[in-house]
């Protein structure tokens, strides 16, 4: 049996006003009608015991965690003080599992990641499990369907062996997020799978390359976990955590380690940056409208994606919209001026709305 | 001193969402912040007293009227069983008003008309009192300002007399509304004004009027008014008035009676009688987005109409849209498609939402 960490931070500006910074993507229901993390946490289960598994979350997010996982033991939940990126709140729980079981299969998953299809998500998982035991850093790949640019890329490198009908490959490169004309070169060669920043390692094996890559995230996690479940924690957490740099495990780990892998597979992945891409994903035509979460009465309406809650949104004569309905704010938007959504958010920080952020 | 009756009827299904059953156009903010009746009875308030005033209305609104309008006295407010059109409505008002003083001048106007100029528009009352008093029906005629499809025409006949700097008409013609053609027709050849169904006459002639041309009309509510104020009268209305035929007072009297006058005046005048017209009406230039009752930020927008409440609504990269935000229901519709908000309604009554409607 595996051990997990799911890390669940980020704010997704780019779905507001859905996401606040009191209610970030994960907690969301999307598409529905249970959250991201929910979602997340029920692809997992037939992988990880809840006591196997960690939540690591922002300070002000652990009372809706422990409401939407009433199954995951409270202790389960690591607050971090600040956001730190993904490398520290990974390398924590890291530390907490190995202090229980120092040669443990260990996953890390995104809160906030869409899976279409979970069982192919665990296939690939299992694959990974297995080069992970044998003492590789693994990384799940997502074949690239089409030339995004929002995600970065990995190129795959030599078979190393097969499991679960797929093929675990050595890594040749990570690269960053692509331009169009690169990540169309990307597709055609085939070379190449999208970074789902998904990880599969052994934790001794993932320790000793933190230790070696990042001994100024080692060192103040190792101090952290030394206390961990003593009085001192809470101070000592709150002291130290502040100290630790920021930084990614994609950065400062997979793209400097050795012996890094890659489980390319299929199971209908997505980062769901925006509304837009949101709506690509859920129409299952160009021209089909998506309802999430209310009533909807649409009348020659065409490409429009509706987040709602409890009123009836009534389209008329529309197309290519982005309809997000909720308590306080409605916004209506063109779905190409999807990623415009951030400046939005900024204009009103900067008309002082911080109520509506 | 004249007497004056508001009529507020009707439903207004294409101002909906805004607009319901139970909250008919004349209650509503438009523009605001004061409601359609509001804004009507301050236009009048330098001509009339509270106690020389009747609102002839459906029983449901009663309370609202009585709610919006504190001045006018509880005993002005009459109380429809059910609709007749403006015949039946504005002739009980005027047998009520006859027996208080039967050689009164007399005015109607409309509840949900919008008026830009409201000195303009008293300027034009005066006007036609003089001719009214000299025992014309007259109608205050709107210089047709383009050629609008959707109200009646008047053609201007012979000048009869001058005041307040305004010319007198004899009508000569009623005119359905018309086709664009034809419109534009009218429009060009200057003999033509928009007819805003806002009569004035002397009360003694109008009921002559009323008894001659509409006697079906008149004796039912000769026996109402006969019993007004007396134990039998709320049995008598109910009785009676739904005996009475369904007519308006231009189709009924104006149309067919001699003697029948036009102010042709330019107030600001428009019958609001959709979205679109309503933006079309408000927004300074044609690319101006119009917002009512609610906070709003705009990006990228244009010529957008936004009408909310308590919510903050935000618009991107979007245009020629319509949103209407209520407590129930939110509508985004493109400008062009605002007519058929009716089939909205229609739509939705077929669907049992009464609750919507």
């Amino acid at each position: 049996m595996m051990w997990a960490v799911i890390p669940a931070g980020g704010s997704g500006t780019r779905l507001w006003p859905a996401s606040r910074r009191n209610r970030p993507k994960f907690l969301l229901p999307i598409p529905g009608p249970q959250s991201m993390l929910q979602a997340t946490w029920e692809r997992l289960r037939p992988l990880v015991t809840p006591h196997h598994c960690f939540v690591v979350t922002g300070a002000a997010h652990v009372a809706a965690v422990r409401d939407q996982l009433p199954e995951l033991p409270p202790d389960r939940i690591v607050a971090e003080p600040s956001p730190r990126g993904t490398g520290p709140a990974i390398g924590l729980a890291a530390f907490l599992i190995a202090r229980q079981a120092p040669q443990a299969l260990m996953g890390s998953f995104a809160a906030d990641h869409y899976v279409a299809d979970p069982e192919g998500f665990r296939r690939a998982v299992r694959a990974g499990l297995r080069a992970a035991s044998e003492g590789f850093l693994v990384t799940v790949g997502v074949a690239a369907r089409y030339p995004e640019t929002g995600y970065g890329y990995i190129r795959v490198g030599e078979p190393l062996l097969a499991e679960e009908g797929l093929t675990v490959h050595r890594v040749r490169q990570f690269k960053e997020k692509p331009d169009r004309e690169t990540a169309e070169e990307y597709v055609r060669s085939g070379e190449y799978c999208w970074n789902a920043s998904m990880f599969l390692w052994r934790v001794d094996v993932f320790l000793e390359a933190l230790r070696r890559l990042l001994p100024d995230v080692y060192r103040p996690l190792a101090a952290i976990a030394a206390c961990w479940g003593t009085p001192e924690a809470e101070r000592c957490l709150a002291e130290i955590w502040p100290t630790i740099p920021e930084v990614t495990i994609d950065h400062g780990i997979m793209e400097r380690a050795e012996d890094v892998a890659v489980v390319p597979a299929e199971f209908g992945w997505a980062d769901l940056g925006d509304w837009h891409g949101l709506a690509q994903l859920l129409a299952d035509d160009a021209d089909d409208s998506v309802v999430l979460g209310c009533e909807h009465l649409g009348l020659d309406t065409r490409a429009t994606l509706i987040y709602g809650g409890r009123r009836l949104v009534v389209t008329l004569g529309v197309e290519d919209l982005v309809v997000v309905d909720t308590d306080d704010v409605l916004l209506v938007a063109h779905r190409s001026r999807a990623q415009a959504v951030r400046e939005v958010v900024r204009r009103l920080e900067e008309l002082g709305r911080q109520d509506l952020l």
